[in-house]
């Protein structure tokens, strides 16, 4: 692609989607008893940065979001919930984007400034598929402790939504999307400490997690650990629907 | 003023903000043991709607909810949290365009679309002054239920700032904005209570409240009440304001 057809296509993209504004999402995945948070890097660049995109003009911005994240991550019906709009003066800084862009004529196009949706995605690790486009050079897992610097304010985007889902895995069994279809409670429970960063209660987490009414116990048993061979769930979906409509 | 200065009015306030972005802010108040909502009436016109304004390119969001809160209730230094962006691509109604603002030329300059921030504010009501301007007929406080129908979908906005507000005070005590100076544990009981639309237990509300360690007992104490006289309380402000930034 020469400069010409780049200025095009920017050009282009600007015109289909309002101007000003972006969705910024956050890709939370749980692995190896840890949260993880999928990074891009962009083109040529030392530059990371959270999944992002515009929103088109015939498109509702929980749609662009799912959009988004489908052409990242290749999947469909992903739990997603908007946290916070992003809106201070100096948050996208035209440093990072001579980085991201060396070139004059396409800074240029760039609107000055940008408001930003953000989003977080809560997924099954291993259902992800990350995917590139022409933009981006790479897409990485990261521990929420070893993100690297990202760009603009992506770094304190990630930290309220992380906060954000702090605070609503308090009171929410929100786990569902991050776990495979069946576990046992240890493992469910290893999932709220990875989110909330602390140990849990064995016996109180267990008693608010049934009181819930949202998991099956299924006849099987897991063998093979350490442990006595715990009983093993499973969410039901409808129950389970009709308690985050309740909040969300 | 004609409508070619109108034009121009509207013109200068376009070229001056975020093109297709709204905030809309729902203004709470705790009177006669109930929940107000201020509303607002648009001039000539039974359109009732929630106080909302557009964003400068030299502020914040955040800036911007706090300058139109004090433009329509004099308040400075409000309790105000953003609780959610509305981009769904009906939200704007033109029907409801053409009763607010009867002339063509006008509504040819409105974008077909407007993002809105959501943002509420705690106010004691005693202190709102409220404001019309050259825009607004009359601006009137509504009990939860009272409420007319709004434009757009200023009651959807309504009822999820309400939502939002019901999460928060289950654990975290934001009533300091909405007491007076001084209040009794029952009449701090009332107002959560009158948030959350149903009774509470004395006794665990009370070891709740006193679990934040964020009160102060005073020397006096409630007479004239029909019970046996209670103790007043105050906020402690650091503490206060320290345990909110733990989750906000």
């Amino acid at each position: 692609m020469n400069i010409e057809e780049l200025e095009d296509l920017v050009r282009q993209m600007y015109a289909s989607t309002m101007p000003g504004l972006s969705i910024d999402c956050i890709v939370f995945g749980f692995h190896d008893s840890a949260i993880k948070i999928l990074s891009l890097r962009f083109n040529n660049a030392d530059a990371w940065m959270l999944p992002n995109g515009l929103i088109f003009h015939k498109e509702s911005i929980q749609q662009a979001a799912q959009r988004i994240l489908l052409e990242r991550t290749s999947l469909k019906d992903i739990f997603l919930k908007q946290f916070y709009t992003f809106g201070d003066l100096d948050r996208t800084n035209i440093e990072d984007m001579k980085t991201m862009m060396p070139f004059p004529s396409i800074l240029e196009m760039v609107p000055k400034r940008a408001i930003s949706i953000g989003y977080y995605a809560l997924v099954e690790h291993s259902k992800v598929q990350p995917q590139l486009d022409f933009m981006t050079a790479e897409c990485r897992w990261f521990g929420v402790d070893e993100l690297p610097k990202m760009i603009f304010d992506h770094n304190k985007i990630v930290e309220i939504g992380l906060k954000s889902l702090r605070a609503q895995i308090d009171h929410l069994p929100i786990g569902y999307h991050l776990m495979p279809e069946t576990f046992t409670m240890p493992e469910l429970q290893k999932l709220h400490e990875a989110i909330l960063g602390e140990p849990l209660d064995r016996a109180n987490f267990q008693k608010r997690i049934l009181s819930y009414d949202i998991l099956e116990r299924l006849e099987e048993r897991r063998t093979g650990g350490a442990h006595k061979s715990p009983y093993v769930y499973r969410f039901i979906p409808e129950k389970y629907e009709a308690f985050l409509q309740r909040e969300f």
